[in-house]
Parts: C-alpha cells; sequence; structure tokens
C-alpha cells in the first residue's frame, strides 16, 4: 500500500498493529477521524495514554481496578470462600452480567500456551494457590474457556491444589439454552448426556 | 456493559466511536494495549494526534499530502491535462495501484448525500469548475462509485461543466474480471452488454 502521506501512513501502520485490524480497516479508521473535529482524535489518545500509564489491577484477585483492592472484592455481601478462576477481565464481566455468582474471582491473566510463549511463571497462579492454601476458599471454581489451554491450565492448577481440604468444580458444559441438538458438536452433547442434572434443576435460575 | 474502571470505560467508549468498532470489540482492543508494552500505546496515541495536527492536503488535487502540492500534482511526467474525479483519498491510491493512469486527480472529499447532511458546499467542487473553466483541462474521467449519491455528485459536476470544451468520460462498469456471469446482477451484466467494446480491446493492460 502506497501512501501519499508518511503521518497517515505512520498512523495507519500503528492502529493495523492492533488485533484482526489490517492495513485496510486502519486506513478507513483513521480518515474516519480526519474528518472528524480533532476533538475526538485528542479524546481518542488521551483516554488511552491515561488508561495504559494509571490503570491498575486489584491486588487481591488481580481484576482491572482503579483502587487497591476491586469493588468485588472489597464487597462484605459477597461470598469470599468461593472463588471463581477466569481467564481475564471480560469473563469477570460476562459473569457478573448473568447475577447468577456472589462469590469472587481471580483472573489469572491468561492460559499456559507454550505456542505462544506463555507458562505458569507469567499467570496469576502462584497467589491463587497460595489463597487457597492459607485455608480461606472453601470452594474453587474452574470457568477457563475449554480449549487444549484452558484444559493444561486447570490441570497445571489442580495438582498444585488437589491435597487441601476444598472442593473444585468446573462450570458445566452443554448444549447453549436455544440451541438445536442436531447442530452440536458430539464432544459437547456427548457431555451433556453424561453429566445430565435433575430434571428439577434444570428450569431454575432462568 | 458494567466496567470495574473508570478508565477502561473512558478508553473503551472512546474506541467504541470509531465506525465499525462495537464496544465488544473497543474492549479486546483495549485489553490488548493493556498487555503489550507501555510504548506500544504511547506510539499509537503519538502518531494519531501528529497526523490529526499536522496533516495537510495538496492546493491542488486536495489529496492528503505532508507538502502544499503534492506528489502526483508535482510530477511533470503525468498528463496534467487529464483530470480523474474520486471520491476520496482511498481511491486515489486504489487507482495508483492500477498502475494504469498517468493524469492527476482530483478528491472531492465526498458525495452529495442529504440524508447525511452532505450537500455541494462542503464538497471540493468549486475549485474543479474553476480548474476545467481556466482551460487547463482537455478530459475529466468521473470515477465515483455507482450509486444514487454518486450519480447525483456525477450529474451536478456535469451539469455545471457541460457548456465548456471538454471530454467527459465514467470509469467503464461492467463484469469484473474472474466473475462468473450467472451470479452478476442484472444492471451491471446489461451494462456491460450496451458498452462493449471493440474484442481486440478486451486483452489489452492485462
Amino acid at each position: 500500500m502506497e501512501f501519499s502521506s508518511k503521518l497517515l501512513e505512520k498512523a495507519v501502520n500503528e492502529m493495523a498493529q492492533l488485533p484482526g485490524i489490517g492495513k485496510r480497516t486502519a486506513l478507513r479508521l483513521v480518515l474516519h477521524l480526519l474528518k472528524q473535529p480533532k476533538e475526538q482524535t485528542g479524546f481518542l489518545a488521551q483516554s488511552l495514554l491515561t488508561m495504559r500509564e494509571e490503570i491498575r489491577f486489584c491486588k487481591s484477585c488481580h481484576n482491572i481496578s482503579d483502587v487497591a483492592i476491586c469493588e468485588i472484592c472489597s464487597n462484605h455481601n459477597r461470598n469470599h470462600k468461593i472463588v471463581c478462576v477466569v481467564e481475564d477481565v471480560r469473563d469477570v464481566m460476562a459473569i457478573e452480567n448473568t447475577g447468577q455468582f456472589r462469590g469472587i474471582y481471580h483472573v489469572l491473566g491468561g492460559k499456559i500456551s507454550p505456542i505462544d510463549g506463555v507458562g505458569p511463571s507469567q499467570l496469576n497462579i502462584t497467589s491463587l494457590v497460595e489463597k487457597v492454601k492459607s485455608g480461606d476458599v472453601f470452594e474453587i471454581i474452574f470457568a477457563l474457556s475449554s480449549t487444549m489451554e484452558g484444559d493444561t491450565t486447570n490441570f497445571y492448577i489442580y495438582k498444585q491444589i488437589k491435597d487441601c481440604e476444598i472442593i473444585t468444580s468446573s462450570i458445566a458444559r452443554g448444549i447453549s439454552v436455544g440451541d438445536e441438538l442436531e447442530y452440536a458438536d458430539e464432544v459437547t452433547l456427548g457431555r451433556s448426556i453424561l453429566n445430565r442434572i435433575p430434571f428439577e434443576n434444570s428450569f431454575k435460575n432462568n
């Protein structure tokens, strides 16, 4: 792609570093900014800079937070003995949106993935194991995505805490509500039969 | 969407102002920046700010340029008597990529679109008409997209210059190279038959 301006080229190249944004999309976004008032670009740039510089992570659960201990961890109405282990901040938001969970979270910050060069030491695993060993935890819920990396991470953590006297559980895998059985993959459908639940439970919490 | 941090929320909201970027995508992009070194966010923000502040438009063709007269307009090897009228900078880049055009451009900066509140006065039409009336132009090629707005804009300009002694032409509409006839829409196929070309011309410039 040949650009008529170095400034434009630089902005497009920086924009195209973002995941899922190719050069064509980046050009479209940058040209959009050029058509808008200068303030919009200023606000965007400033909010990104401020966020990157000043954002903090909760010391307890590693969720993104503006304060040292996040709102969820400092809420005494929540059950601090039930810890839901998730991959990142988006998972916390997704589970919070359901309104079904009143425990606290532990954000790992990723999954063990040798291909991407992510080992256990880069994730917030040590602090989770310490939390469990301190005896404050009653149940750990694994809520990582059900992929090779997710399963590996689950198992790595499980091995380190399996001797502690706690309950470990995993979120249920099965057919999504509203999905047609015939389009479900075999592994999901198979698991949903093996891990079937009492019928009375199936219409709770709708 | 509930955010655990105001800084995060602000960055996501600013990002989601960009066209085609929803809140979920914005969150994914912002969380990606958080995982990268701080410099990356700095480079992105700075390149956007610098571009928005310092970018200029060619005084002759209104293309984006770092100098007062762009490279294309200041190139004496190009034919300054043939002017290709396009909507925006991306169209200049697309036509330049073909390597088939050695004239100069005139970038309108949009199309007449009453629905979007864009009238002729917001586009670079006056300077084009002046250029034609000054007698420096031999041929005008209309290369706007073939939509209601594009056709309206073409016709608006055509009405103002039709008494000048110049050639006006439009880029050819027809079946794309490599396309199957059976999938072509009727208007395109109909026009490609009406505006058929001598067979010898059909394998030129491949």
